[in-house]
């Protein structure tokens, strides 16, 4: 292959540079008008409690879905729902072949292609990282005008415990063959010094059970296979049993072993016959870690768990990170635990009981070091991550280093590296389980009943706009106390109802939209003066 | 005074003690049928997201409410909203004296009481301790059955800057008299070490902003008197002028000179005059540290402040700790400044630039050894902090400790100190400017509303029960997508209604409730087979 007047190599993210999660990168080849491309990572982010109803929030494909012809392939690098999430809801759309390794594979339930058979000016070659997942792979793409380096999430674990070391020679023989762009996690670039090796976890993890006498119960995120073993092997390591609770533990354990992972170790026991053990011979590996309301470890600090109880001289152990936005619920989750009797370990107490799967900035500097790129191109991460993580990259002598948004088209070669486009990266939101714009109206109305609650009017007016049953109003959120009764409130706002509709020309009362506009607003007005807010108002006009 | 037979010391927090925040506590002497109460802060917390609509949070006053008539006083130990933001909404219910020393009392728009003036069984002195704003006062109770020492919020700071030292003389003395319980802070009691001092970090705050030269914002608790005075003096010394920024600023601004601090300082300029310097002599003294969306700081970084502008070269210091549940606004609020370009100073990443106003393990263990108490009784914290507290407290040889929850009645003396009562002890939600119950309607209502939608169905009927106008259905919150129309659904969901109403019997047609109900029935079961959701139906039925 070799370059053409008029070939660009372009980078565009369209999810994952504003945030950590949601990756969605495009890497396009050719002339402007006639460009191939290929996608790395089709990742999900979650709803929290600012879009109440909407689990599942998606990068806005429009963009690439013009293009869906043009899509070589689509390369996922793991199987994290940040990387993976979006595929069940947006492949449809655009239809590439998916290429993805083994563990990711099962995951996806995809059957695997190889990367090596992808036709066009790209040329992949996987790269083998660490990181808290099976199969973490940086991507090498060759292409005539460069070579591109995307990393992915990845650290550099001298000892993973599955799976092989960081492959750093594979990085150097790519840097001294020229690396132009390196496309890097910024997940931790506030975070001096290593991220640390899940071989210290393990060893934290053994010395901690062994002084454990009770039951003990271990979070993690199930995808993290690598602590799921150091957690069964340390609990075996002390006489202990280990008793998957929790339907994605369950999950996580068949697709390792799909691909030969959590082999040599015990056979895991029910959650039912884990009941009739003595306590200090057996752990139970639970879901919940993040406060989730559903999952094992919520059931169990509830007390309403059918079949693990934990109480006094028993043991929580939270080998997981704290994630952004989750810091409520896991404290209320850590209290209710507390409350029994149940003593809790966590990594700010217990450091090594949890390390980062992302690099911390002596790892950066270590990347650098190997690849040795002509440009930087921080992603995954905030804006604060993206900038500081540019910072890094120029002090480590990288010639260009810029900061993209979601949405802008990053010409890489030729030429100096910059902002060349900007194409609408918005977000989707999965909710009632339809796709739905990001500044839809339904979710918009929800938060505002949220805060305001809702008042119905209906009535029903002959041919001639006369009142011949009605106004009823009725509320729905409005807030009623001692001496102030909600009904009487709720007659008040009839009566006012009711003058509005006299005060209309006859004309307008013929005209079931002004009679609708004109209720809502007079109901919206005397709501403000009894609450201070402003509800919405359905108003239903029925002719008779 | 003596003690009289049948009388007993109690302790009833019924706020604070199963929270870091909405402080109320009891203190009850005499026997069970005719106590005298005092009342030991007054405090609220904040609703958020998963209350929407509600402001503030009030602890719940029934209990006491019935013994109005024999609560001797409300002493306030400080004026942080924790311990003092309930007197406006409560007081009329109580109706006692309030004590309180000047600069709580100036936020209060109270008239000062002296505290000596409480007459009844409770002898009060106050103690002088530190804390993150003026006047901090722990209390000595001294009553004919012992002496308890209710701490408030405090620190050991050697170097407060504003205020005196802690008065561990008048603590030790306490002590040789015999301390019978000690009601302590247990907020950071799962932090090692001491809290640091004010003098520290007026330190450091001296030589970071000598090191910058651009603008400066810096945010910080405007309560905390000691810190604006230390970012005053800090700014001063480097030559730079300084403009508050943010209403509550100016309000603790004025409290603090009506008490003779924040003096012999320069005249604070507008922040319009302010515009007109060059960048390196102005400080912007702001509101906000905590992401609060219409505080100065978030204004600045949206750039829609007025008069107040940061970009590259400019800095933002964050002197103030993150509060709990806060993170997400706190992330979105420095990602916005960071992508004006602006640097951003943490006590993340700036040891020394913020301490906490709470005691950690070793002040904790001094403030024991002085003390030396009978019981120790850990409040201000969650479950996990007020059971960590009372092991510390064994570990100092305490005799007894132990962890009451918000509404347990302590018996302090005579006899073993133990949980004697259970009383109610919710909370109440400040809703639309109105009292109402936690578990109130209104709220329920809303977030059901938020998370699934409402339907509104009216129809006419006639006195058969015939359909003579109607059905209308309408959606608010329920959402739509390509291939799937709004108001297709509504269309269906009509279809449902009137299906609904012609499988009732005539009499159930002639019962509007029977007929309401069915329509919300089977709406709901529409609603749920299109959107997976139950949705809030309100249905109304016309009689013509």
């Amino acid at each position: 292959m070799s370059a053409a007047p008029g070939d660009e190599l372009v980078f565009l993210p369209l999810g994952g540079s504003n945030e950590i999660g949601m990756n969605f990168n495009l890497y396009g080849y050719g002339p402007a008008h006639a460009r191939k491309w290929i996608v790395v990572d089709l990742g999900v982010t979650f709803g929290d409690q600012t879009t109440p109803g909407v689990e599942i929030i998606l990068p806005d494909p429009a963009f690439i879905e013009e293009h869906a012809g043009d899509i070589l392939g689509i390369v996922l690098t793991h199987a994290h729902e940040d990387h993976i999430g979006a595929v069940p809801w947006l492949w449809e759309r655009l239809k590439a072949p998916l290429y993805a390794t083994p563990f990711t594979a099962f995951l996806l339930r995809e059957k695997l292609r190889e990367a090596d058979l992808l036709d066009g000016p790209f040329d992949l070659t996987l790269i083998t990282l660490t990181h808290s997942i099976p199969e973490p792979n940086g991507l090498a793409i060759r292409t005539p005008l460069g070579t591109v380096l995307h990393t992915g999430d990845w650290k550099i674990d001298p000892d993973p415990l599955l799976g092989p070391v960081t492959d750093q020679e594979a990085i150097r023989r790519l840097g001294d063959e020229g690396v132009l762009a390196m496309v890097c996690d910024s997940t931790n670039v506030f975070v001096d010094g290593e991220a640390g090796s899940e071989g210290t976890v393990r060893t934290v993890l053994r010395e901690l059970i062994g002084q454990l006498k009770g039951k003990i119960a271990a979070a993690c995120f199930a995808s993290n296979v690598a602590r799921m073993d150091s957690i069964i092997r340390a609990a075996e390591a002390n006489d202990r049993r280990v008793c998957l609770v929790g339907r994605s533990m369950l999950r996580m354990a068949a697709a390792a072993r799909s691909v030969g992972l959590l082999t040599g170790v015990q056979p895991f026991v029910s959650d039912t016959e884990a009941g009739y053990f003595p306590a200090d011979k057996v752990l139970y590996l639970c879901t919940g870690s993040q406060g989730e309301p559903r999952a094992a470890l919520a059931r169990i600090a509830d007390g309403t768990h059918p079949h693990v109880a934990l109480g006094a001289n028993d043991a929580c152990l939270f080998s997981s990170r704290v994630i952004p936005g989750n810091e409520v619920p896991i404290r209320n989750l850590q209290n209710k635990l507390a409350d029994r009797g149940v003593r809790l370990f966590t990594e700010r107490d217990h450091p090594g009981l949890h390390v980062s799967g992302h690099p911390c900035r002596d790892e950066l500097k270590r990347m650098y070091q190997w690849a040795r790129p002509e440009i930087a191109v921080p992603t995954h991460g905030e804006r604060r991550h993206l900038l500081e993580h540019a910072n890094l990259a120029r002090d480590m002598q990288v010639p260009q280093a810029l900061a993209p948004r979601n949405g802008d088209m990053v010409r890489l070669a030729p030429g100096r590296a910059e902002v060349i486009d900007e194409v609408p990266a918005g977000r989707l939101y999965v909710d009632g389980g339809m796709v739905t714009p990001e500044h839809g109206e339904a979710l918009r109305e929800r938060r505002h009943a949220a805060y305001n609650g809702v008042l119905t009017v209906a009535l029903a007016l002959d041919r001639k706009g006369r009142i011949v049953s009605g106004p009823q109003v009725r509320a729905l959120g409005m807030p009623g106390e001692e001496g102030y009764d909600l009904e009487e409130a709720l007659d008040d706002l009839a009566g006012e109802a009711e003058a509005a509709l006299k005060k209309l020309s006859s004309n307008d009362r013929d005209d079931d939209h002004a009679v609708e506009q004109a209720l809502s607003r007079a109901l919206k007005r005397a709501a403000f003066r009894i609450w201070d807010r402003r509800p919405a108002v359905e108003a239903t006009v029925l002719r008779v």
